[in-house]
């Protein structure tokens, strides 16, 4: 198999797009239904349209471009990303794989190929979650709910202005779930966002599953007393209960759970005066795990430890979990395989790894035969200007996704 | 000597302040400058006025009551504390004081001694700090400035509300320096705010100093990033230098440092949320020693474990020391030895200690013989309605400041 993407056009479609809500110094800002991000849209439907596509919205505000099948009865292989980025983001973030996917496409098609699939690239509205986050793979998945509109987490009103900016309604967002039996796949390339493709110098990371996200609020209680009249060793310093867990919940996961990962993003000390012995402290705990068998398994071990370090210090411990937890999402055999075999034609080294980070395909996994490719990101930056990605690993991806495409268009 | 006071006389005294700003659970809520706070002043103006002591307010707010000497060139010896209390307070904190030292001149003066100084019980304004902390003992030692007052802790305008209220004018305030020449002492009696009295159930302590305290804001900085994408082993987590300090700082304390504190009462975390790993941490910490030497000494390893740790994690510290530390500040030889020698006249155990909390003595020891005695506080509870001291450890307190206020005005 000879078929390749047109690298030279793949660059100058990225070098164009980077100009649309450029921040001058590498990055973009194109959040959802800003005026940029609707400006980004309009402008890759144009080369779209160019390249005899047709373009396509659907109710939530996703945008498309079809190259339509010729065979009665087809399903549709959805291939894209997303155009918006998080205030003052990178340029590689989702924009790259929306454009690898035109790119596939316009190839596939140039190729003279006849399919028996539609093949649909697509532009998902608010993967990033300015708004309400994957607002569009889900609506197209029909796991949007009005509680969830009601209440999303950039704001209603924020979430209102960009549906008038977009033309989009309430009850369009409702109503644009795709029916699953008209799906033949979906495939993604992305950047890794990590540091591991580029640290290991391997160009093609095979994304296994997005690992599931669970949030504890997790308060120690001592007792609030002066801080000058307190001896030490008679005190029940709230901190020092926050201080041991930030420490050995660490150690616990270096040592017992690889590929699985803790922060505590935020603590509060109460009343939180310098001469008053912190009462409380409040943590912030999120923890991620490839699957629900180590997700279970680490949430026990961090709840053990709340309670032991409760009792090294006098403090006792409450832990609250919290709402918006995201289970482990495995991503399709298939697709996975149709990878592989993709980066093995090409002669490209490739390892499989789980993706730290949400994405659309966690929205479309349940639905169909989802599958994603990454690629390495210098240093493990993202969501910032510095965001890059070697453009000889860009072409390397945006042309693993084309022979995934055509493998699982030609075998639905 | 079997000079004592009236026990009974001070309790209804000490009932009776008590329900001025009564909390109706065992407290008072008397902030300076307060209705309830004036009310207590003329109260016990009034009781010391039944007893023949002349009433006698300075230009800051100062409150007395005097037993004139019949000496020419008579100096002064202040014997007194504070009635204001911190909102919601306990009913020990400062009236006991003031009681006690109105009870201990009553009973010099009803056991027709004459005395070759003044005796001037004293209520010192704003001991506690809802404006601005020693209000009055530092107008009186000539120590407040005009900048102080134009940025009070308590905002300038509660201090200008406050002053309304008590009829003071902030000339008056800045005028109100006594000539140290003219004084011959200060002594105070005090509950202890602290545990170490009641654990070793020892009556009496008599203070050697008031402990030096001194802030630092301590900042760590690492590298915010991705909490999903970033490998555990991988991160600059500035939180981890906030916790091994914490826990490391206070280990290095009980070991090295008797006699000294230190709290972290805040840390604050940046960006502060879930799925980011803290860039920054910030922790407000306060460290107190009995001596300017253990307070360097302390200051100095504090400084060393924080580039230690900094190390440690990858992360750049950054200490800031803070405005408003105040020096040890020893008490005078002969108040203490002239209080020692009370509790051995009354046969009750004593012991030397330090206050870890300030007291109007520290605005008066650079200027005259200032001395302090403790009594018991249960469980070391201050500040909040469940302050408590037995009544019988109260008479003690006062028989001792008796004895002691005798002993100064006696060899002035």
């Amino acid at each position: 198999m000879t078929l390749l993407i047109n690298a030279d056009r793949l660059r100058a479609d990225f070098e164009a797009l980077s100009q649309i809500g450029a921040t001058g110094d590498g990055g973009v800002d194109r959040p959802c239904w800003s005026p940029a991000h609707l400006e980004a849209q309009r402008w890759w439907l144009g080369r779209a349209a160019e390249a005899g596509l047709a373009p396509h919205t659907d109710p939530a505000g996703n945008v498309s471009a079809v190259w339509p099948s010729a065979q009665p009865g087809a399903r549709t292989l959805l291939v894209g990303s997303h155009t918006d980025s998080v205030p003052r983001g990178g340029r590689f973030d989702g924009a790259l794989g929306v454009l690898a996917a035109l790119e596939a496409a316009r190839s596939l098609r140039e190729a003279g190929l006849s399919l028996p699939v539609h093949i649909e690239v697509i532009d998902f509205a608010d993967e990033e979650g300015t708004l309400l986050g994957l607002l569009g793979s889900k609506a197209l998945a029909g796991t949007l709910t009005a509680a969830a509109l009601a209440a999303p987490r950039g704001g209603r009103p924020a979430l209102e202005a960009g549906m008038a900016r977009a033309g989009v309604a309430e009850a369009g967002l409702l109503a644009a779930r795709r029916d699953p039996a008209g799906l033949a796949g979906y495939l993604e390339l992305h950047i890794e966002q990590g540091p591991t493709l580029m640290r290991n110098a391997i160009p093609i990371g095979v994304v296994q599953g997005i690992v599931g996200i669970r949030s504890l609020r997790l308060t120690y209680h001592g007792q609030a007393n002066h801080a000058g009249t307190t001896p030490m060793d008679q005190r029940l310093d709230a901190s020092l209960g926050a201080a041991a867990f930030t420490l050995t919940a660490r150690e616990l996961v270096l040592r017992d759970f690889p590929g699985c990962t803790l922060n505590i993003g935020h603590v509060r000390l109460a009343p939180g005066a310098f001469n008053i012995i912190p009462g409380t402290a409040e943590l912030g705990v999120e923890f991620r795990a490839p699957d629900l068998g180590r997700l279970d398994d680490l949430q026990s071990v961090l709840l053990g430890l709340a309670d032991v370090v409760g009792r090294q210090f006098g403090l006792t411990p409450q832990a609250e979990a919290l709402a918006g937890d995201c289970a482990p999402t495995p991503l399709g055999a298939r697709a996975i395989a149709a990878l592989t075999a993709a980066a093995d034609s090409l002669a490209l080294r490739h390892t499989t790894l789980f993706s730290g980070a949400g994405h659309d395909a966690m929205s479309l996994a349940p639905l169909t035969e989802a599958g994603m490719v990454f690629i390495p990101s210098r240093a493990g930056v993202s969501h910032a200007p510095q965001e890059f990605s070697e453009w000889e690993d860009c072409v390397n991806g945006a042309n693993v996704l084309l022979r995934a495409a055509l493998a699982l268009a030609s075998a639905p």
